[in-house]
């Protein structure tokens, strides 16, 4: 949408007006893998979150249009880690279009489930698909938690007004 | 699951391994609300996220068990706010079982489609609720943006292991 000069603005288009809330917002940051048929994948999330206790379900959203959707379309099995602000490197790897992800310095092996696993990260889980949910241009993926280690050493990674950020205390 | 004592102790049950995992990751605090029958309802979330931008389309998780659930189940509008670093005891109040959450000092009015709408937040949002999708005992609520205003002062409050948190920058 374009203001006429002159003329007052109009209201924020809602596409807009959804964006500039959730730039106010802050979010924690994650990388989903799965092993696609043609090797792994990943991507960076800021969208994970838990979901229910009983079962122990987790969710996180992927854009149809995404290079990794293919594989998580079809993925039985897919790994959730929380990123530590030492890796700020790693979500930008995980986010960059083109990218071979899975190349040096990434470190990585193949863990439970066939599931590539991420090295250094705070916590890292497998977990398996329960439902891919369509949501607009998007589907929000419903996960049971079967394994992981939440031990890793450090503090969150933070994403907040398009940039990476920290936890203060 | 208990651990017999002098034997090696059980691998985490799958809802404590996803308990300790989220505790590692750090999330942006938000206030959901909605009208009831018997008046206004809201509860404080860790769950918010962006969705979709076409439609635009967030998210927020609900119990099934929470005192708001039962006018968020059917609610045709929610609120949904951003809280700031200022905004500590406004979280804990919506979050606080058993409390008035809308007596004084909680500041709000009545909003768009009769939402109420929090005082001196980050940003507000009256969405249109699309869906509630079944996810253990929680329900995911899928809802459309339908106005509001991102141009609150502040910045963002975060939750991390357990309590309130601030960016570092």
């Amino acid at each position: 949408m374009t203001a006429t000069p002159g003329l007052t603005a109009p209201p924020l288009a809602t596409a807009e007006l959804l964006r500039s809330a959730f730039r106010r917002h802050a979010a924690g940051v994650a990388v989903i893998t799965a092993r696609g048929d043609a090797g792994p994948v990943g991507f960076t999330a800021t969208s994970l979150t838990s979901v229910s206790a009983e079962p122990p379900l987790l969710s996180f959203g992927i854009g149809t249009g995404s290079s990794s959707w293919p594989a998580v379309c079809e993925a039985e099995y897919v790994g959730v880690h929380v990123l530590g602000e030492h890796q700020e490197a790693l979500a930008a790897t995980f986010a960059r279009s083109g990218a071979d992800r899975f190349a040096a310095p990434t470190a990585w092996y193949d863990g439970p489930e066939d599931v590539p696993v991420l090295d250094g990260v705070l916590a890292w889980l497998v977990c398996r698909v329960v439902a891919r949910v369509p949501a607009g241009d998007h589907r929000i993926v419903l996960a049971e938690v079967l394994l992981g280690d939440p031990g890793g050493a450090g503090r969150p990674l933070l994403y907040h007004q398009g940039r990476y950020d920290r936890l203060r205390d």
